[in-house]
């Protein structure tokens, strides 16, 4: 896809570069560290559509004809939200969790331009076969998933071997509803050509 | 996982090897020119599921104490079942079927011994936004997919920027579905560490 302004990518989230790159998308990346922290009373996909709104915030008043976009995955469980695990210990209680289960993975997605903000979220159903204690702490101490939330990547081994479903868009899991922001990317690159 | 009898692929897909490798399997790769040929009274399933076992059979009586995989995968719409394109205009006509539309991705899997035989297949709804002609012709030219299924990889540039949602198994849509046939395996396996 052409696009008639520079696009500006708000992540160091290897997957999410790969996911735009493969979608024939030219981008550069810039990233702030932004502290992750959300009002308590956020629910389900308030919370990555909030992160995602506070890191494109962090580029305001920097953005000149550039379109930036930021994003932000929970996977979410019996109300929770679970965001990056913080150890091995807890990377482990977190697939205790999901193991056997049904689970959301919500993307929160911000576009923001000088002139306007449009946000979106997308969810994906996953579900996890039953894992065994063994089968986890391999994957953990094998992948070490402390930079994903749900504490697993589902390009992994752990998803190769243990996801027996998912409803919706798969790359979402991955970190990026890139279907979705393609679309997007076209409605807002033909509305800005038609100015 | 390990087994305790060699595993033979019979698949020269390059994307079946690179998911059996991913999910931790060892195997060699072991092929044969079989003709996909099946008889036309076949509906729905029943062709990948007969597809799997001509290939796997054609191996019967060269087993020693290895297991063997085969698998065949096609793309369910109305009825229809759609295979490999033969050229760049079937590729194209294939992908307009699909457009704006939800099919079937049906794989036949067939693990055979010496012993026994087990056929399983698994089924993964995909649906496709709408695509124009344009970006379908622009895909089939640059991607070449007459090698795969219904003309298109969910894994390259269209299934990222076209593929709405799935329901099933990823994996299975790539050409095999990893977790179900892990779980056989395993089941298989300790049926035989037992004996």
């Amino acid at each position: 896809m052409y696009l008639s302004q520079p696009l500006i990518l708000a992540s160091n989230s290897p997957r999410r570069q790969q996911l735009l790159k493969d979608a024939g998308i030219s981008f550069v990346v810039k990233s702030k560290n932004v502290l992750e922290d959300y009002p308590s009373h956020l629910k389900g996909k308030e919370v990555p559509l909030y992160l995602s709104e506070l890191k494109a915030k962090a580029f305001l008043g920097e953005l000149k004809d550039e379109i930036l976009i930021a994003a932000d995955t929970v996977v979410h469980l019996d109300g929770q939200i679970l965001g990056k695990p913080g150890h091995r210990t807890e990377a482990i209680a977190m697939l205790v969790m999901l193991s056997g289960r049904t689970h959301e993975v919500i993307t929160g997605v911000t576009i923001l331009s000088k002139g306007a903000t449009l946000s979106f979220h997308e969810t994906t159903e996953v579900r996890f076969s039953r894992m065994d204690t063994k089968s986890i702490e391999y994957y953990v101490d094998n992948f070490k998933p402390f930079d994903k939330a749900g504490s697993y990547g589902i390009q992994e081994w752990i998803g190769l071997t243990a996801v027996e479903n998912i409803n919706g868009c798969f790359y979402n899991v991955m970190g990026l509803p890139v279907q979705r922001l393609f679309r997007e990317l076209s409605l807002l690159n033909n509305k800005l050509k038609n100015i």
